[in-house]
């Protein structure tokens, strides 16, 4: 893929979500991260609790894209290998952080046992992820970003995250909302604006499906340049509003 | 992988999610799904709307699983694409489906145009999966199962797939609350008993970090055999509270 923008993929790691046990919300936080920071988020996978798995898919996806972040699997228990995954994928030792074990020594004191020290271990050539909210750190090796599944502390780490990453510029986004209508209705409309304007993205997000309710569309239309994906938005109203459609626009 | 049950994968194909735009809940909802019947989801995988990529994810998917589960791009408009991937990735052509265009013929008389036509496209050799929320079909071909990304449609689309699976046996689950301490202070405990026991998965997902509030561990054992999950679970507790720790089981 040539891409002019830095692109990222996000690995989940954990049981709990494939078991369907816990609902995922970190790929849509760090989804968002990235695009406030222009950086093209281009596929993510998730994956259990099993090194083979894990080391396959970070190799896989860190082979193609600028940046991997991962989620999960860095805690004290048994079931936590991503350190050992990751240092496998990357082929270079697993060993103890002489900062993270400062970190885990002053938070856990006489409290500091084999379990918790399990947390300090760091791929070799590893940097930390700051910790604010629990202290055991995450950690940085290569371009691949390995931080905890607890979704208040995955978005506290990105916050230390964020500086280590080049930026692009930054996608900007209109919503035409289109109401009483179902897309079916405006997607011929809809494939001539695209046709028309390459360098914006239409998308077409229906709503209100089946209910008894309102039933419509969101027309989304995404691009790097403003100027653009603004004049296309206008142009898009207008024809709508020409072929006798509600629409008005909304926050992206 | 050698599986003594069924393995199922799944497919989110949408620029929406990668964007942070949305929040996917497909995933949670199959894998619910999935577990129900026995099946084990060891995969998971998120793509855009671009045709090799989705060409390129299926076809890995289903050289390894039994059943490939994909949501979203089956609407009307140009972003739609899934159905055109899908027959790529099988080398069939793409065929109007006639029983589709005699259901969104009934549906739209009139309104039946060229756009809402698209949906009537299936894989040559497909069969229909029935959308009792706004007609337009889903579709399976093989083991892939391509159903909509709007969840309330794609919820519905389940029930007419379930009948086509081949189920497996249910893995039961025993949940163990552990409250005041974190899981370093039971992970010992833990792996001890994952150890003894290897036909049972244990699982330590924490909560309440670094607030004010409560702190704890939720302990999730699992298994297929309900009596060893169960003995497993006992004997969990009953170590627990020779250390001291309180503990509650919760329903899974």
């Amino acid at each position: 893929m040539t891409q002019l923008y830095p692109t990222a993929a996000v690995l989940i790691i954990g049981d709990e979500v494939l078991s369907g046990r816990t609902q995922d919300t970190n790929l849509n936080t760090i989804a968002r991260f990235l695009g406030a920071l222009g950086i093209d988020l281009l596929e993510a996978r998730t994956v259990g609790d099993r090194t083979e798995q894990i080391v396959e898919a970070l190799n896989a996806l860190r082979a193609v894209h600028d940046y991997v972040f991962t989620t999960g699997g860095i805690g004290p228990t048994h079931d936590d290998i991503t350190a050992d995954a990751v240092a496998a994928a990357f082929g270079v030792p697993l060993l103890e952080h002489p900062e993270a074990v400062a970190i885990l020594e002053r938070r856990y004191g006489d409290e500091f046992n084999a379990a918790r020290r399990r947390m300090t271990r760091v791929p070799e050539g590893g940097t930390l992820i700051a910790n604010p909210v629990t202290d055991a750190p995450g950690f940085q090796i290569g371009d691949v970003f390995v931080m905890a599944g607890v979704p208040k502390i995955m978005t506290a780490m990105l916050e230390d995250v964020a500086p280590r990453l080049r930026r692009g510029a930054v996608v900007h986004a209109r919503t035409l909302r289109v109401s009483g209508v179902g897309e079916g209705a405006v997607a011929d409309i809809l494939t001539a604006a695209a046709r028309a304007e390459r360098e914006v993205s239409f998308g077409s997000y229906p709503f209100g499906h089946g209910s008894v309710g309102e039933i419509g569309t969101n027309l989304v239309l995404r691009g790097r340049d403003e100027a653009r994906v603004e004049a296309a938005s206008r142009g898009l109203l207008a024809v709508l509003g020409q072929a006798g459609i509600a629409t008005e626009t909304v926050k992206p």
